[in-house]
């Protein structure tokens, strides 16, 4: 089913915009399913991903309102295991896939009050999470502070390292045959209302019978692209830290730590190559990248909070990425208006989480023209004005 | 007078063990004064002066039972500016001197008891340093947190930036004719009870007639040195921050601002290229220049408590150095009881101060064999334990 066009034409089946995580999983899946695939990315396998602690929470991550995402989560985090084994296999690279379960501690009780009612909403929902009081806490991971008051065991959140992930996709994209063009899209091409292919910076026309829009935050500033079917993606600030275990103290942390403290969220990710990642702020400020005082002053000062320990821990590295957040905070998958874009996008939060079944769902889409029913919630559809298209869908 | 050894030949009038700021000033003015001089060091320009802030804090730094040091970090402040000039014309390079001034900050009570003692001090040694109320210290520095109760206006102590001042140093000892040798002084040469060169880690014999050790923390480590007369200098750690103010935000501060937070010095010293240094932490750990997350975190803490706008700050570097530290916080200038062995060491905090005289009184050494009086207190040989070097000296 491998279109003739494979070889040293220029058109593709499939052209994904972006090489992050989200469009390479999308690229090797495409592949696999016998279409022939173009990625367009200055640097694949960079984005995000770079800065993303790939905490795989599911459960831990739950919001009021979200639970339709939270089935999506659910799912992804379901076929994490398999998909990494995969990856793994596919690559002949690690992923640092790591099934250490997530401990989310409250400190005070308000932390306490806002912890119970999450625990609450969980086991509604029907997920796996256990109270603890503060000194089971303590047992289960002594680097805790003293003042833990409880928290909840979650041990079905696990982690990811996502610089792993990203240059595994890219090898197992390699080894599959996907083709690489390192530059810029920076126009869609329509032809017939129907989208055609991309336009790069340079100049550079590709041709081909579906695109995939991939590019995390900068999803809705590609040219060309009616302004109604942009998706309503913005960036969110994320700064990270990096902090280094020495031998002598592992194991320091022996799975995900988190806390809410004073309404923000913090949480220690230990690898278990000794990295241990701190993350993140929320912070609203358009395309900027800046590592700032302040920033890392708010997670230093709540990670120590939470671990005390973390004062004598080198601290390796300081970054801040953006996360593509959409209006719900849930991603855009699947076909949009205009015949032959498709999306993959406004991950927010969870792009690492999602990732295994984002790759799923938009192989099946791009292969047979169907969202599978688990993506139909998060049809780009939803955000368009037409009520005709609303009321149809 | 320059020696006939000048030219194709090993062996040199001066060999300076060193190329911190230390080892360059003391190469630059012996040169000025005739004597050939080879330099020895991997990295000419490195070292200490790479982390420091750059503060010329002779009055603010004022400490009980330092009144000795005083005098000689006065008289180094006084001969800042003729210095830098020359250095500036010498090299063809800005060393980046800031005749800006300080203020020193009282943000509780404890805090203003203890500057009003330091106040005191200041005006009995007949230092210029101006008592202001807290409204009075946010007038001259806006930036400043409400909650400032006090401080110390010292307009005479200034700022340079020790890179640049290091990087005029390399320039105008290579325009002085000052013969670098990029390698690792393994060896003292000793012939005849009488220093005689180095040897240098590849092998490599440097003969000299007299051997400057400048190494600064490392100082105490060159093998070949009578164990009597090493140097008894420590490293002590600083772990620095580097900010930079946007251009929307300047000028952010306008003189250097500092104050004792919790028992910890914290200074903010604004350049004029925008970037504003925050130091330091003072830690005795050996040889240990990792940045951790508690030095990072503690800075931030308190840099914060007194200056709350630097959140807004991008954060471009973390480091850490070494202070050479000596038992007495005052530098060893001159010579020791080993003929042809002379010290330039154990500057500790006033390192980048002292440039200026240390340069001086070790020109005047090296070429008279005589130490300047305002040199004579801070002989080596004040710490040998021979009593009959100490009872004549």
């Amino acid at each position: 089913m491998r279109s003739s066009r494979n070889g040293p034409g220029n058109g593709s089946d499939v052209l994904v915009v972006g090489g992050g995580i989200i469009g390479l999983v999308t690229a090797w899946r495409a592949t696999q399913r016998g279409l022939d695939v173009v990625l367009v990315d200055p640097e694949p396998g960079g984005g995000a991903a770079q800065v993303a602690a790939g905490m795989l929470a599911a459960v831990t991550e739950l919001h009021y309102g979200e639970q339709t995402l939270l089935a999506l989560n659910v799912e992804s985090a379901r076929r994490y295991p398999a998909f990494a084994a995969e990856l793994g296999e596919a690559s002949g690279l690690d992923t640092g896939y790591r099934a250490c379960g997530t401990l989310a501690v409250a400190l005070d009780s308000d932390d306490r009050a806002h912890l119970r009612e999450l625990h609450a909403l969980q086991v509604r929902c029907g997920l796996e999470s256990e109270w603890l009081s503060g000194r089971d806490c303590r047992r289960l991971e002594p680097m805790l502070a003293p003042g833990a008051r409880g928290g909840l065991r979650v041990d079905g959140d696990h982690q990811i390292d996502p610089r792993r992930l990203a240059k595994a996709l890219v090898a197992a994209c390699t080894r599959a045959g996907v083709r690489f063009t390192h530059g810029w899209a920076e126009r869609l091409s329509v032809v017939r209302e129907r989208a055609a292919g991309v336009v790069l910076a340079d100049g550079t026309a590709l041709a081909a019978d579906q695109v995939v829009l991939a590019a995390g935050s900068l999803s809705g500033r590609l040219a060309g692209v009616p302004a109604e079917l942009l998706p309503p993606v913005r960036p969110v600030k994320g700064q990270v830290l990096r902090l280094s275990v020495p031998s002598a103290y592992a194991p320091f942390l022996s799975r995900t730590v988190r806390a809410l403290v004073r309404g923000s969220d913090v949480y220690l990710v230990p690898r278990e190559n000794g990295e241990l990642v701190v993350g993140a702020t929320s912070e609203e400020l358009g395309w900027d990248t800046t590592v700032t005082a302040g920033g890392v002053y708010q997670l230093l000062r709540d990670a120590h909070e939470l671990v005390p320990g973390i004062t004598e821990l080198p601290l390796t590295e300081t970054r801040a990425g953006l996360r593509p957040a959409s209006p719900d905070n849930a991603p855009l998958l699947g076909p949009t208006a205009l015949p032959g874009l498709l999306l993959a996008t406004g991950h927010y939060r969870n792009g690492v989480l999602l990732t295994p079944v984002t790759g799923d769902v938009m192989a099946h889409v791009l292969a047979t023209g169907e969202l599978p029913d688990e993506a139909r919630p998060f049809t780009p559809r939803r955000f368009t004005s037409a009520p005709r298209e609303l009321t149809t869908a």
